[in-house]
């Protein structure tokens, strides 16, 4: 799977780890524990499942820093898990090979194509788009007029990238995709008819997102919806009109943000959650699977339940949710008992005056 | 932006708003009040923030009818938000431009083509297909055999409309939204196999529905799977086979709906919104976000959580939820105090006795 | 609608069915009750609704062994709504008719097709592409380099199977799906960026599943994403890196299951349904809408609710949640009542002693 090979000693100098072993061997492909081969480096998180090393029939291990030593040779590291994510990736690392603008594909007039690009077939190009280097067009893209992409980036099939829009640089957009789709925004009158409110705006896409596939990102009513910098967006996630994601987010499947919510850096909202338009989560704001944010958050709340608690508090009421019919039964016979001591107390005082 | 330019008389007569300033006044452009240049037209909704005019540099606002005068030029109306819109939707109206079939686009046989078309690169159109004048069908549309589409409908790039469906006048279905996939139908045997029901109904979408990107509405498992006129969907919808949702309805991003379901008129669904099937919603029916509706709703009724209640019950009780873990406590130190009074009491009778 | 005609006799004989009429009756069509016409056979599934046979106009009916005779010739049967799926088919069925590859089709190098495939327009098939017999691949169809696809299998318009992938016979992908996105991976470092995981694996559909209109099937870390035979998935559902989704399973709209989560046979998810990663529904595990799944589940249990009960459990609690407002109050009240209880009680005890 891999074309390049590389020393075990520059491996462990990418990643800032402690070296035990052959520092020239060289290493050419990267696979799980169980299934490496010669040549390959695979990775060990928990420092407990050492003993996986001993039927390991690969070259090299990336282990956490409390194993100190093995007869495998190892690169230690603070974070095996990340270490072997920067190391697998330099070992697939492939330079890009431009295959140029496929005769079926379409380009618009005024748009200028870069020699280092690859178009595939059907893909269709609007007018005056604007075009990095090393980018890679997927069949069945669509790019609108005046849309800008950056260098190096990937727009997987069957993607739409509508008018306007600008990508950045490193993006990774998945098939089916869409991205600049109108918001959702009518004004209705007094027989209830919807009249479309323009949505003139566009999305911007900052460098090192990526977008997964099937999810939709609407373009502003005015302005920006706007996207930061390396933030993660998996799979048919919603994102509308003027709503700004902030750097580094992760954003799992399924998740809807509503119109104008504002993410600071490094939110993470579990998957399925739905997040109220015209709020602010702040930085670091972690959000569980399937609730429901209704409020501003502030940084580093952690909050969970549809309407949103903090997690403490809702995982303390979920446990409760349960006993509910218990607790229901509880109060009625407490509610009987009492009506008996009441009854009895009254009886005590007549007898007693 | 725009360019026509309609004096503020005719824009006050639009929208039957009573003009304060020049009335020959030419308007050319539409902006927020905050980015607003000369020549262009704001809005203002709340009357509290008139302030906000002593700063605008466009031409004239859409104003309150409580606002009453200004060194600005206003329309004054009843409803700023509904008369900004269709004054921006008529500065922004254009001719349409028919680009024709593209050369790289495919027409099935005994499709004929009116002369008031764009159609663009990589459409591919099936036999038999009716096509209105001065529809829009951007790359990668897919038509089925026997598709009919009426005028003035946009079908963005990447959308699909299988076989036999019907679109209507003014339609918009954004990018990569799926018309007419099989609904969802299996008889299972005895040995768990599921055998597939035949899908053999159409969807069928009244003038000037919107769909949104990447949405899903299934043909009828026989008949009909209707979208009334004036509904606007938002992205990511399931809409399954047999439902018939009414005129003017607001079905809010992710929302899914089951089978045979039927909703009125001006029916609202918040984002997230599941409703099983063979139920109906009344007219006017409104549902709050991430609500799971099981039962039929009255004409007007207001619902929220899942399973939905009445939406005032709903938020009593979500306010009580997160106080579970404290009537946990408060139920088990009555039921300790219970005891020990009816002990005590007991020990009275035998005191007494 | 159908073009071939079956006597009653062979119906009976397909379905395991008891006959009572013209045994040498030809059916040639399919067609609910109300709107069957002569040549149709309709089906009924209720025994109390035999009346509805009086005004039927169509040529013979399914219906359920208790109804015994009628006027009308009969299929009696155990099951008539999976007698009638299988007549229905049955008379649907057509031979494949190939209509080859399509001049603006894409076929990359390395890749043979068979004479008997359907390709249509603006299809794009990579190289080393292994494809069965009679395929059809609509228009739009994105197949990446090194796709496999078994016999019968029909891949619906603007659907992305992405490199390596391999599907297996008489499978249904309908319109916009995604096969073999990249699993969602990254490894976080002390500042917050995340480093990508490479997803090195690949997405296996096996025979006869169907996967709904624009869903996400995303390719392994390592290994295989795996959907076994007989699965239905309906629209816009989820499906993680190293999920593996048993035999013959009903995954409703809109339901998303985390990575490396594992479901048996006959597992059925109702509608948005969210599944956490690392864990296991057993073989018949059922699952309500909406629900959250966070912990294994044994062979055949139901349940329901975010987080997850025994379905009964959920159920009665769920009908207790509508209550808290007045629970709280009954607390409220008795720790009043108790506390004058108490209060008196004191008192009592001062007086008596």
């Amino acid at each position: 799977m891999s074309n390049i090979s590389v020393s075990l000693k520059e491996l462990a100098k990418l990643t800032n780890g402690e070296l035990t072993g052959d520092a020239n061997l060289l290493i050419s492909g990267f696979a799980p524990l169980e299934t490496a081969e010669k040549g390959d480096i695979s990775f060990l998180v928990k420092p407990g499942q050492v003993d996986k090393l001993d039927a390991f029939a690969g070259s090299a291990v990336i282990v956490p820093i409390a194993i100190e030593r093995s007869s495998v040779p190892l690169i230690r590291v603070d974070d095996p898990y990340l270490a072997s994510a920067v190391i697998h990736n330099l070992l697939l690392k492939k330079a890009f090979v431009a295959k140029g603008v496929h005769p079926q594909a379409w380009i618009g007039k005024d748009t200028s194509i870069p020699e280092q690009i690859s178009v595939a077939p059907f893909v269709s190009i609007g007018e005056r788009v604007k075009l990095g280097e090393r980018i890679s067009l997927e069949s069945g893209v669509v790019l609108g007029d005046d849309v800008e992409i950056g260098d190096d980036t990937i727009v997987k099939a069957n993607v739409t990238v509508a008018e306007s829009c600008r990508i950045g640089n490193r993006v990774i957009i998945f098939s089916g995709a869409v991205i600049g789709s109108d918001g959702y925004g009518y004004a209705t009158d007094k027989n209830g008819f919807h009249t479309k409110r323009p949505q003139v705006g566009i999305v911007q896409v900052d460098d090192d997102v990526e977008i997964g596939a099937n999810c939709c990102v609407d373009r502003a009513a005015y302005g920006v919806t706007l996207i930061k910098s390396g933030t993660k967006i998996d799979n048919l996630v919603q994102i509308a009109h003027n709503v700004v994601v902030g750097e580094n987010c992760l954003i799992v499947s399924q998740v809807g943000i509503s119109g104008s919510t504002t993410l600071g850096r490094n939110v993470v909202l579990g998957g399925q959650v739905g997040v109220t338009g015209h709020i602010t989560l702040e930085d670091g704001v972690m959000v569980g699977a399937q609730s429901g944010i209704h409020n501003n958050q502030k940084a580093g709340a952690q909050v969970g339940g549809s309407p949103a608690l903090p997690i403490k508090k809702y995982v303390r009421a979920a446990i409760q949710y349960g006993k509910l019919p218990e607790m229901s039964k509880d109060i009625r016979r407490l509610k009987k008992q009492m009506a008996a001591l009441t009854a009895t107390e009254e009886e005590h005082k007549g007898s007693t005056e």
